[in-house]
């Protein structure tokens, strides 16, 4: 059979960044070509990034990245890879597409642009549009109606893009109509935890329907609220992996595939088993077999533990999200206690120590065991350490205001220490982490413009249990290599406490946060209403857990962004509205 | 011909309110039946509220609205009304539709349930689902495939839902292949300045085109962002209007209509002309024409003026956010500026003076006039006044933290303020107005946590010189009326500025408000690229603003909501990403 040699290239790019995503695609075609490589897959949307969202609606960035992809098949030839085959992700204009209302003529399309000799031989455009959970493709992109395969070397090559491969029906389907020996997946797939096992087994029944090897590539790396994770692969026809790459690193992969000959000249339309007729076009490339090679053998990487995942991804997304968005440093409130101690680790592990200023914000209700714990942890990470009692600026409230108790009182000291940390961010530039967790989100247990302030929220997504989870499992890590654990046993032993009132815990607001967070799972992850989560729960937790996350829908989209790891973040996952009288509780009184 | 009494009943519901929603409207229904109503017709989704975003994905909730619309219909009987047709609107599960990935079985549908002598008798799902600007229907709801006829009194009547109307083929059209007599259209359809006119010309279109009336019911009120400004009306076949109501007030328009009987019993299959095929159903009511009763003259009401129509968008989206959301009464800080003026007069013409706090936030660089002017201004109105000067705090800080100066001592008066207001709130019960307009949240002139803190922003899409339009309107209404003008002159006269440094005014950040407003209408409502916009504006603001805007977005996602009156307003108009490098610039250095 016919060989190709094909380089899978998982790289980080930055939405918008249309001349350094080109750049360093090209590095990453470069190694390819040294490799050897016959094919090169360049995640989804590569020159754009992704989510672009709605830089795709302006005119004057579609068009740039139409010009983009054009510049890039011109730049690789003039380098001297031109006889390599490049598929690269980028969008385009569908001037042929009729306009709508909300749908103007020349509205975008999600497209791969196959680079061969100077120019873009021939594009691809998405056909299924996720349009659920973190994405709103259906808002952006006109769908596309042709399946493009390529012969290259002798061999067909189908292309196609991310959802196609999880949608029944459609591309994949029509692949198999088309013959094609091989189908690629460029893809920009969120991290989620203990997704890449569901990825491998829905290509390998992918490639199984579409009778053909499948080679997936990912994108790697941190935008926004979305983390992609990599570890591209490639499957044979029969759904067995061949190779695999590593996860949350910049990676080439290095594939030499034995695939059929090309055997079908058909094109034109088909039945694409999704209620759409698609239409198969073809382009020759190269005919003829390339000469017989030695073949390098296949590497495959292990998976990942799911903590040690979870890690990664928390750490590579804070990175980007540190770096992308041009900081130099960062700055956090250190309490003492768990969350903020995993927050600063999770900093020292994405930029380091040097570049990690933790600050103890002592009140007047702040144990002394606190801030030794602070002082504990910055010692033994190294950050830059400091203490600002904040009774001054409290004591001013409160002699201004006369004597606010409760809530007001809680809060206040809350939003002092956030007005503090800003006011350190603006001196001296940093950003600030914001150290809160998801069971806290989900049941609003937070202060507006308090510890809700700042710019980036490392444990947005984490249940608290998981933070404790994470905790001994970083620790465990240190102590493996020999190193110090980076956070104190005090830190994760002790009972929570915000510290805001006298000998307060969380356990006088919150249920313990084992039940807590079962519950939460259940009801904002599995979506249950009332009547199925009694089934597994007691009333009395339930009941309030419904009241508390339904109330707290403000508090959440004013929090800022953070990491997703669960299939159910909240942000661009889940969008409820403020105004919402739904309770589904039992009437009262 | 035949006869018939449309009652178009615009009533104000609340999302999720399911129980409230029905008392609601069967309230309306009752009004009808007095005055001799024989069809009924409420909003888009009375029952669930609109938009009721992801709610609508919890199976329960989907399950109660289904259950809501049948004991509707059977309370409708109950009630006396069994005989008139009732079309009301709710949610149900598409049981039927195929599941797929992101879109599991029982997923729902947007449906007008036509509820007749206690049951109901035909659902229409609509059919067009709208995913722009503030819709993402596609993301929740399954397109229906089937037209509802009804034979109501001898006549049919075609059963549409809002974005039917709007795109070409569908429904309408498929209401002229079933030789309709009347096409209803039930609306949830948000407010834009000077859509109304553009809502009328469809209809007419539309009716040409179906050869038939059509009654088109919208719904009022606000909505956390969204404002809902009623207005329904009453279209012949030849697209002439027969009758309108008012605008932002629930109302039930009555309409003597003679329609042409019956004259078509096709039912299956035909071309919907947008792509796709629809099912003609047929639900036979009564065959039989009422006795010819005297027909009542049509009312029509006259549109308003532009900087009315606004007036009053902000005023009901901001009376519905206060009180949908549970708060009596209303705080904010006012600093003698146009902005907070404007707010404070929102404030009161919404609930009234007696439950508006405004507070003066003296810092060292607040001018006398200021003062003078918040003064004036809580005097003409009445509202509850009270002056805090922030030193002792901002002291405090500068002793802490040793001599803030620049953007951090800028920041922290804004902060201080912040606090000031939401001590107040926690400890009073208020919710804080926040006082921005839409050309600082475009351009990030705001402190994140200082004056952008609180739970709603009146003016968050109000350019700064529609703010003073508005402020010089709302004078001349009072001295029209013979009033106090509410708006102290010299708030309106004298030049802008945020008073956080000596002799500081905004002219020296920003570009002249009129000069910045015509380009950010370009940039932001026109989605104009760079060089669309040097046709019209100086490179060097054009170049400011762009740079402006596209840094800005971390701080507009953290605003409060504020009700929208322009095609984008900054919110669920415009998802930009935080972490983003395009700018439509030349290349620097």
């Amino acid at each position: 059979m016919p060989q190709l040699r094909v380089a899978l290239a998982q790289i980080d790019t930055t939405v918008g960044d249309l001349e350094g995503n080109a750049a360093r695609a090209l590095r990453a075609v470069g190694e390819a070509a040294a490799a050897g490589a016959h094919l090169v897959l360049l995640p989804e949307m590569t020159l754009t990034g992704y989510p672009a969202e709605d830089l795709v609606l302006r005119r004057s960035f579609v068009e740039a990245a139409e010009k983009a992809a054009h510049d890039f098949a011109g730049r690789l030839a003039i380098a001297g890879y031109g006889e390599i085959a490049v598929a690269v992700g980028t969008c385009s204009a569908a001037h042929d597409a009729p306009p709508a209302v909300g749908r103007p003529a020349g509205s975008p399309r999600n497209t791969l642009a196959l680079c061969w000799r100077g120019e873009v031989a021939t594009s691809y455009h998405k056909h299924h549009l996720p349009n659920y959970g973190v994405f709103d493709e259906a808002r952006y992109f006109v769908p596309g109606t042709d399946l493009a395969v390529v012969r290259l070397h002798g061999i067909d090559v189908a292309l196609t893009v991310c959802e196609d491969l999880w949608q029944e029906g459609g591309p994949i389907a029509v692949a198999g109509a088309a013959d094609a020996g091989l189908v690629v997946v460029i893809n920009a797939s969120p991290f989620e935890q203990a997704k890449s096992g569901a990825r491998l087994e829905l290509a390998a029944t992918r490639a199984h329907e579409a009778g053909a090897a499948l080679a997936y590539v990912n994108q790697v790396g941190g935008q926004d609220e979305l983390v992609f994770d990599g570890g591209s692969f490639v499957v044979d026809a029969a759904g067995e992996l061949l190779t695999n790459g590593p996860r949350f690193v910049e990676h080439l992969l290095v594939a030499d595939l034995e695939l059929p000959a090309a055997r079908s000249d058909f094109a034109g339309q088909v039945d694409a088993k999704d209620g759409t007729t698609m239409t198969i076009t073809r382009t020759i490339l190269s005919s003829d077999p390339l000469p017989a090679f030695p073949a390098q053998p296949f590497v495959t990487t292990p998976d990942l533990p799911v903590l040690q995942e979870v890690w990664e991804a928390l750490v590579v997304g804070t990175r980007d999200y540190i770096t992308k968005n041009g900081f130099a440093s960062v700055a956090l409130g250190l309490s003492g206690g768990i969350d903020s101690a995993v927050t600063a680790t999770i900093a020292v592990d994405a930029i380091g120590a040097d570049r990690v200023h933790t600050v103890a914000l002592p009140s007047a209700y702040s144990s002394p065991h606190s801030l030794d714990d602070a002082a504990d942890l910055a010692k033994r990470q190294g950050t830059q350490h400091r203490v600002i009692p904040i009774a001054p600026m409290v004591d001013a409230y409160q002699a201004t205001l006369g004597g606010l108790t409760g809530l007001a009182e809680e809060n206040l000291q809350a939003r002092v220490r956030g007005t503090t940390l800003m006011a350190l961010s603006n001196a001296e530039g940093h950003l600030i982490l914001t150290t809160g967790n998801k069971s806290e989100l989900a049941t609003g247990f937070s202060t507006l413009y308090g510890d809700s302030a700042g710019g980036f929220a490392p444990l947005k997504d984490v249940p608290k249990t998981l933070v404790w989870e994470l905790a001994r499992w970083r620790n465990e890590v240190a102590a493996g290599r020999g190193e110090t654990p980076p956070i104190p046993k005090e830190s994760i032993t002790k009972p929570p406490s915000a510290e805001l009132a006298p000998g307060q815990l969380d356990s006088d607001r919150l249920p313990d946060y084992t039940e807590l967070d079962a519950v939460l799972d259940d009801y904002v992850e599995g979506d249950k209403g009332r009547t199925e989560l009694l089934l597994e729960h007691p009333p009395a937790i339930v009941d309030r857990v419904i009241r508390l996350v339904d109330l707290a829908e403000y508090k959440r989209r004013q929090y800022p962004p953070g990491p997703k790891i669960t299939p159910k973040a909240f942000g661009r996952d889940r969008r409820l509205p403020i105004t919402n009288r739904w309770r589904d509780l039992p009437r009262e009184g």
